[in-house]
C-alpha cells in the first residue's frame, strides 16, 4: 500500500476519518515492526479484522471498534446499536457470520444518566438479538467530569470460519455490489447533530449484516468485502482497488440513494459517497455469479435495494473512475469522512 | 452475588472503582436479561473474561480491558504497557496463558503528540515480545480538543486452553499466595500525579503474568485466580470470597509490601491492601499443592516475593478477616480504588 505523509507532529481530526490520513499513521505507527502470527490475516494486512489459524481447519476472526459517535442517540440508531453491529459487521466482512462472543467496554463520564445508559444496554440488546450475538466480557470505566464527553463503547468480537473473505482479492471483471442504499448513517447523525429540519424520514441505517452475508456467501463467489464506513463507498472502493491492483469503474447512476440523503447531500454540501453507512456492505463478485447473489441479497430484508454498482478493470489500478452517464472522471480519494465522530 | 443498591441517577467515580458500587451497576445494568452461550463462562460470571467451547475439548478465552490512567507516564511503565499486560494478565487469571491475538483500540484527543503517541506504541511492542503476544488488528478514533483528556487505550485478547481457571473455586483449607509486593503499581501512578518525592525507588509493578502463571499451574492444583486490580488485594479476596462461598484469613504479617509502599501509604493515608497491581495475582491452592506452586513462583523472575498470605475457611463466608498479629478483625470491603484512573 501506498504511504503518504501523515503530516506534522500533532494527532488531527484526519487521522480518524478513515482516509489515507489515517492509513499513514496507522502504518507509520502502529503496523511498524510488528510481525503477523504464522498464517494469520494480521496487523499488517490492515483489514477489517484479523483471522488466526486455530490449527483443525478453522480460523478465528478477531475484530475490535471504540466508538465516539455524536450524538449519542440519533435517528434509526444509537452508540449501542452501533457497537454491536459495528463489531458483527467486521466480522462479517471477513466471511465470518457465527458471532461467538462479543466484549463491551464502556468508558463513561462522571455525571452522565444512569437512565441513558440504561437504554444504550437495551438497544445493545435488540442489536445482539437481531445478530444472534452475546455480550460474554465487559469493562467499566469512570473518567472526571469534563474529561470525556460522554460516553465511548469499545467492542471487540469473535466468530469461527473456515474460509476469510479479504478485502484484497478483487479481480478484473469482478462486479462490485452494494447491498443498498448509501450514505443513510452518516446525514442520519449529521441532520441530528445539527438539528436541521428536513422533509421525509432520514434514519441510520445501522443494522447486523451477518444473516444478509451469509445468504449472500451461499449464493456465488465473492472475492471480496468490506463495509463502507467512514470515508463511505469511495474510501472502501479506493481501498479495495489500492490493495487488489485492479481500478473500479463506478456508474454514479446505479447506487441506490434515497430522495433525503439527495436533499441532505445538497444541503450540507456533502458528497453522499464519502459519508459512513453503518448497514451495508460492498461486494466484489465474479461476474458469472453476480446476478444470484444480487438475487440472494434482495431476497434478504436488509438487502432489498441492493445493487450491481461497478466492474473491476485492469486501468488505472488503484483508482476508482466515475461513469456519470455523461462521461467519465477520476473519483478523488477523500480525507476520509467529512465529519468527526460519525461512528 | 449480592447485589446492592448502585445508588442515584447519575454515574459517579464510585462506578469506576473496581468495587461493589461498580458491581452492582453491572449486575443491574449490563449483565440483566443476557443469556450466557451454553457450556460458557460468560458476562454474569463476572469474571475475569469469558471462557467460549471450541466444540473439540479447547476453549477461546476471551477478555477486554479500557485503559485511562492518567498520567499516562509513570515509573515503571505507561498506558501502553498497562494495556497489553492487563489484557495478557486476564486471559492468564482465566488458565489461558499462549495469547493467540490482542486487539488495540486507540481514542486519541486532537492535538495529542505524536511522538508520545509512538512511545505508548513501542512500550506496547516491548510488552508483547516479553509476553510472546501480537497486535492482530486494531482501531483509530481520534475525538476533538477538549473532548477527551488525552488519550484512551482499549485492548482485548484471546487465548486458547483446555482447562479453565475461575475465580469461584476457593474451598475452606485452600491456602492463598500472592504473587509479590502489593500496591507498587498504584502508589508508583499516585506519586506520579501529585509530583510527590519520596525516599528509594518506587515503580509499577505493570508485567505480563502468563509465563509465571504457566509455570504455576503446571505446579500444582489451583483452585481460583484473580489479579488484584482496581481496589486491590482487599477487592480481589472479597469478591472471590463471596464468589467461592469461602472466608479468607489473611496474615497481614505475611502480605509483602516494599518499604517504599509503606512509606507512601502513610504519607499518602491509603491502605495499601486497597491499591491496584498490575503484575501481581492471587491463587488459591490445595494445601498440599501450596509448598509446590510457591517454589515454582520464586523460581520465576516475576515471583521472587511470592508468599503464603493466607487461608480459606468456613466462618465468614464471603468476608475477609484479617489477623494482624495482635488479634483478629474483620476487613472492610473497599468502595474500591481510593483514586480514579489508576489503569
Amino acid at each position: 500500500m501506498t504511504t503518504r505523509a501523515a503530516g506534522g507532529d500533532r494527532i488531527t481530526l484526519k487521522h480518524g476519518a478513515g482516509g489515507p490520513a489515517m492509513r499513514a499513521l496507522i502504518e507509520q505507527l502502529f503496523v511498524k515492526g510488528v510481525e503477523d502470527p504464522p498464517g494469520s490475516v494480521g496487523l499488517s494486512a490492515m483489514d477489517d479484522g484479523a483471522a488466526l489459524p486455530l490449527g483443525d481447519g478453522r480460523f478465528l476472526v478477531l475484530t475490535t471498534d471504540s466508538h465516539v459517535v455524536s450524538p449519542l442517540f440519533f435517528p434509526g440508531g444509537d452508540i449501542g446499536r452501533l457497537a454491536v453491529c459495528g463489531t458483527v459487521n467486521d466480522l462479517a466482512m471477513m466471511g465470518a457470520t457465527e458471532v461467538l462472543g462479543l466484549t463491551c467496554a464502556v468508558v463513561v463520564e462522571e455525571g452522565f444518566a444512569r437512565a441513558d445508559l440504561a437504554r444504550v444496554h437495551a438497544s445493545m440488546r435488540e442489536a445482539c438479538r437481531e445478530a444472534g450475538a452475546t455480550v460474554v466480557t465487559g469493562d467499566t470505566k469512570v473518567m472526571g467530569k469534563g474529561q470525556l464527553d460522554g460516553l465511548i463503547l469499545n467492542t471487540a468480537g469473535v466468530a469461527l470460519t473456515r474460509k476469510v473473505v479479504r478485502d484484497n482479492g478483487l479481480r478484473a471483471g469482478d462486479r462490485i455490489l452494494v447491498t443498498g442504499t448509501i450514505g443513510d448513517h452518516g446525514f442520519s447523525v449529521l441532520v441530528a447533530r445539527n438539528g436541521l429540519e428536513l422533509d421525509g424520514e432520514l434514519r441510520s441505517d445501522v443494522a447486523p449484516l451477518n444473516g444478509l452475508i451469509r445468504a449472500a456467501l451461499a449464493a456465488g463467489d465473492i472475492t471480496a468485502m468490506k463495509d463502507p464506513t467512514r470515508g463511505g463507498l469511495s474510501s472502501a472502493l479506493h481501498e479495495m482497488a489500492e490493495k487488489s491492483g485492479v481500478g473500479v469503474l463506478l456508474e454514479e447512476k446505479a447506487v441506490p440513494l434515497r430522495q433525503e440523503v439527495r436533499a441532505a447531500a445538497e444541503l450540507l454540501g456533502i458528497d453522499p459517497l464519502q459519508v459512513a453507512n453503518e448497514g451495508k456492505a460492498v461486494l466484489g463478485v465474479r461476474p458469472e455469479a453476480a446476478g444470484r447473489v444480487l438475487a440472494a441479497l434482495r431476497a434478504h430484508p436488509l438487502g432489498r435495494n441492493a445493487a450491481i454498482v461497478g466492474t473491476c478493470v485492469l486501468e488505472n489500478p488503484g483508482r476508482v473512475v466515475l461513469d456519470t452517464g455523461f462521461g467519465k472522471r477520476l473519483l478523488a480519494e477523500p480525507e476520509g469522512d467529512p465529519q468527526p465522530r460519525i461512528c
